[in-house]
């Protein structure tokens, strides 16, 4: 089976690479695209660059950092300021960039055909649902189909999320099964040189690690401590506030 | 009601930009965007240049020609051959961009959320079905349908093609009520410095103003009698091999 898969250098897409890598033959049936869209920070698409190189696969990164400009209602890629604390439904809206993975998985999908790729992977999560509705599996389908209707004749690939019935910790279990150097992600939505461990995506990263009884390996032990404090914080207001 | 609307520069899209204007009651409610996706020439986006001059919108030109290296399967952006004659299924299939249509409309939706329009106006009509499935309305619904599902909360637009029924001979008759400038449209796929009169977009130009009893205002006298000349051979050949 050859397969396309979307990386972004955090924890999904990387185990959703290592788990495609597994379901492939030979290494040169595994195609892997990553997507410059204008972030903050670099930090995930070289961490995308570290880890298709611990596998040998043919990685490409594509620049649309152009549509930046056209398409800027959100803090991933504006100046607004970027929220902090997990489950903050409101607030995380904010990272919404309009339409982005629709953007990407049409471009993906294209270049899966022009290598003939038989399926298209895709990194969304179950737990990404509740705010992401770009990451919901009824989106998934709906897009495999237009996809499939504009391309009749000329493809017959598959867009697929494994991983959406999962959540982060069963994600991260998986990872774990596969060995993957986990230090070589990057999940943290700020721009700086060390994870912040205070945003939504580090809050989340903490968690899943944290219920696999597992440190991240990203992290120092200081950080570490750090991290499990906030996430226990973050999880108790959570709770006050349900 | 506030419209984005992407334009070619061919005859279709510019005769939906003036379809797009005589539907919006200020010039401000119209956004208008347009592609370099690595053509051959540039002559389209000249022309799309010119038209929203005329009508004095807002135009952007959104760069997305870095894609080319990476969906290069096709004669409108690699070194192959155009084809020549209306009607050729098979050669013409060589035009076809993989993908191409949805990965302009994904961006395009995502620029109209941003600027807060109410729809997406989208050029794809009647005659073009044959060969591209991606201009099929089942293929503008399915992806309507995705878009939507994936921005839910975000956005309510509607992608619509509103020539969808319309044959090409159809849209010219509608543009010349709206008293279209068609001499600064532009349709030849070849990169020539003149329309090919013999390329299946020149011949299907040709077919569109010979019905409606009108020459082509882009032509000289002299271009537009050869263009018929070559219309009538095509039209021959095809009713002879059917």
């Amino acid at each position: 089976m050859k397969i396309t898969t979307i990386l972004s250098g955090g924890m999904d897409s990387a185990t959703l690479l290592y788990y495609a890598f597994s379901k492939t033959i030979n290494r040169n049936d595994l195609k892997v695209l990553s997507f410059n869209y204008g972030q903050k920070h670099k930090k995930e698409l070289d961490c995308s660059i570290k880890l298709t190189k611990n596998l040998k696969v043919e990685h490409k990164i594509v620049d649309i950092s152009n549509i930046r400009d056209l398409i800027s209602a959100s803090a991933l890629t504006s100046d607004k300021e970027i929220p902090e604390g997990h489950y903050a439904k409101e607030n995380m809206k904010l990272t919404v960039v309009p339409n982005r993975n629709a953007i990407m998985l049409s471009i993906a999908y294209g270049y899966a055909i022009t290598n003939k790729s038989d399926v298209l992977y895709y990194g969304a999560h179950a737990g990404d649902h509740f705010i992401y509705p770009d990451c919901r599996i009824e989106f998934v389908k709906a897009l495999d189909t237009a996809f499939y209707i504009g391309n009749l004749g000329f493809s017959t690939i598959d867009l697929i999320a494994p991983f959406s019935k999962k959540s982060k910790v069963d994600i991260v279990k998986l990872g774990l099964k596969l060995n993957i150097p986990y230090e070589d992600t990057w999940s943290c939505y700020k721009g700086e040189d060390r994870p912040c461990l205070k945003c939504g995506t580090c809050i989340e990263r903490t968690e899943a690690f944290y219920i696999n009884n597992c440190n991240d390996p990203l992290l120092t032990i200081k950080e570490w401590q750090q991290a499990i404090k906030n996430y226990r914080e973050f999880k108790k207001e959570y709770e006050q506030n349900k």
